[in-house]
């Protein structure tokens, strides 16, 4: 076997997002993580690897409670590529929920802050009241290109529905003027290699779509997300489940306003169960 | 002049928000509150209120920098009727935008924590992609009775367009199926007296709207806010210029699944500027 054959099965052994996700526990129980260049963006890391890593850091904290139902990062400041620590600290522990704040540090500096809430869950009455969108099934479309310049695309199979990027990493209007004034874009998604859906692989996706700026309005100017949240409405079995199929999301905008816009994203199973609702605003520069 | 007229021209001119969401800077930097028993929920006060009284002590803070762009607060444990102290502390100060994380303490224990980031908005093209929803004007509609066991809603003038509760304090299923499922409600609400819009005001609003379970499932269970999101899609000079006009609120739900549902919520003036958009996520008990 040859170098560069061994690299490839290790990578394959250890998806590319659990290396970028992996943190290790200090002596004083901060963890410790490291920027991936898979998982790169045009500018630092791509948000949504940050976001999962910070639910990471709960996930495997040896006093979590329950599993997540909320998560909240704000990106304070630009992630240099290098390493960076955690700190989640449990602040209040109920019988059932428990409430996180986190921050990330680098070089001395919050660089993100974070909350998240875990919550055991009972068996409910449950109904879902968003409609799963009528679209060709992932097999029927052809994977959309990543776009060069930012590496995190190639980490993801992604195929359009509608409102997708071209080829050339551009953007094509909507087909028509509604899908246009909507910001609506539609895909199948999942990580490329396939590897089983978790909270961790969850919380990355639902920052996985472009910013609605670039749909709304084909021109690039700098954006940078400011504020994430993101609502789990599945627990790990119903992820575990789901295996590594491709996963629907749809995003779309409500308003743009003096530099600053909010995009909200459904993440739907293609059996049609709602696993995840995600909300941000982003900054844009003009 | 008797008492009850003295008490009730006090009333009028300090409006019972403001005495609600006063803060007094104690010497360690932390803010004092009090509950008000105006803003009383059926247990505790209105989380409405208790966002807008964290969002308040970043308003208030002297090392704030611009206006608020998004607020988070999670309802960590019950807040019980009383004094309380909120710890602001901007953790990252930006050229243009403040990363903010608060803690709201009460007998010791952390009972809300929040973050805020401020944001100076610089004038860029703007659109609002949501639609302003065709209604009847305020004046045409009855307001709707307060219900009696939420003293917080008598400090709110509502006039439901649809998805409203009975006079009884029961709630009407939809005028037919579509509308029950999709569990949305529509209504002009405004401060009752009437107030002038600031981003106080409008932080409580966005907790204002009935849980969704209620409006899609007319049966009372115990449910509480475990988390609420807050995106301000309108400058102070933007709020200030809707002045004290009732504000067109639209709320749905997504999911409700094993004891947890999300809310989505949209604030509009009645000229049909989106001034902001709420999500939240819910406990239900079964």
């Amino acid at each position: 076997m040859d170098t560069a054959t061994h690299k490839l099965d290790s990578a394959q052994a250890v998806h590319a997002l659990d290396i970028a996700t992996a943190l290790v526990r200090q002596p004083d129980g901060s963890f410790l993580g490291s920027t991936s260049p898979a998982y790169g963006n045009m500018v630092g890391p791509f948000g949504g690897v940050t976001a999962a890593t910070l639910l990471q850091s709960v996930i495997t904290h040896p006093e979590r409670l329950g599993e997540p139902v909320a998560l909240t990062v704000n990106f304070a400041g630009a992630l240099a590529d290098g390493e960076f620590s955690i700190i989640a600290e449990p602040v209040r522990t109920n019988r059932s929920t428990q409430h996180w704040v986190l921050r990330l540090l680098q070089a001395g500096e919050t660089a993100a802050t974070a909350t998240v809430v875990t919550a055991t869950r009972r068996d409910t009455w449950s109904a879902t009241d968003a409609l799963f969108p009528q679209v060709p099934a992932a097999a029927e479309l052809a994977r959309t290109p990543p776009i060069e310049r930012a590496a995190w695309t190639r980490q993801y199979d992604m195929r359009f529905v509608r409102g997708g990027p071209n080829p050339d990493g551009g953007w094509t209007p909507g087909a028509d003027a509604d899908t246009e004034r909507d910001s609506i874009s539609q895909l199948w998604i999942r990580d490329e290699p396939p590897r089983c859906l978790n909270f961790v692989s969850l919380a990355a996706i639902c920052d996985a779509f472009y910013p609605r700026l670039f749909a709304r309005r084909p021109k690039w100017v700098p954006i940078g997300t400011v504020s994430l949240t993101t609502y789990f409405h599945a627990d790990s079995g119903m992820l575990s489940a789901v295996g590594s199929h491709a996963l629907l999301g749809t995003a779309r905008a409500l308003s743009f306003s003096n530099g600053y816009f909010d995009q909200t994203a459904e993440v739907w199973s293609q059996e049609g169960r709602l696993l995840a609702s995600s909300h941000q605003v982003v900054y844009y520069k003009e």
